[in-house]
């Protein structure tokens, strides 16, 4: 069953102009520094609202999962729901027994617990990143 | 400021097939009741998971403005964030000082308190609604 809303994540062309953008939203303190991913193609930044957060998304490298979505939306725009659950391997199962299809084997995701994603075909054309929430909260 | 996320709101051809589509995924106690906003051009239901909720969006008519969504996505999709604020007006101001174009005129929205619609093209691509909270909560 899928738990709480971990993050939104949102493409854009700059990280570092999205991180100036969503500190006048939020508030400089609740964006986080940026990091690099290279084992997944992206730079990532977390932005914390009060009951959830953003993922900002640049691509790294023409090979990025995410040069395609920005080529389609070139300023960028909402590209996946984050959702926790319990137990990784038996939502992935649950998923599957509704017809979802995982892209890949489960990897570790950029908050360093164990996540997948869902092709948006099965899931009303919506990107969905299941995480296997830590123990210790996000 | 923006605040917390009050919903995700996600465009549906069929808010019938997503209602059953979302109990799989967070079980029927989260799925509410679909209600028709004719004045908006849309069927929503909201689905509520621990920290926020989804807003299932169906168009009703050819002039909804989510009929031009689902002519680009058929299958549906995340179509708008939207998030607290404590005052409309001043928080339309810090908007609009930031370069933001509010959508029209504030209208009240499905929670029934005020929100506006801000225009992506400001907001890194990303569609979004502002709704004054109450404080009586979402």
């Amino acid at each position: 069953m899928f738990e709480r809303l971990n993050h939104v994540g949102v493409a854009t062309p700059s990280v570092a102009r999205a991180r100036e953008h969503y500190a006048r939203l939020f508030g400089p303190s609740a964006v986080g520094a940026s990091f690099d991913l290279p084992a997944q193609g992206v730079r990532v930044c977390f932005v914390d609202a009060p009951n959830t957060q953003i993922e900002l998304i640049e691509p790294l490298g023409d090979a990025s999962p995410i040069a395609a979505f920005l080529d389609r939306n070139p300023a960028g725009g909402q590209h996946h729901l984050c959702f926790e659950v319990a137990d990784l391997d038996a939502a992935i199962r649950d998923a599957a027994s509704m017809g979802a299809r995982p892209l890949g084997e489960p990897r570790l995701g950029a908050h360093g617990t164990r996540v997948v994603f869902l092709h948006p075909r099965e899931m009303g054309g919506v990107l969905v990143e299941l995480m296997e929430a830590s123990r210790a909260g996000h």
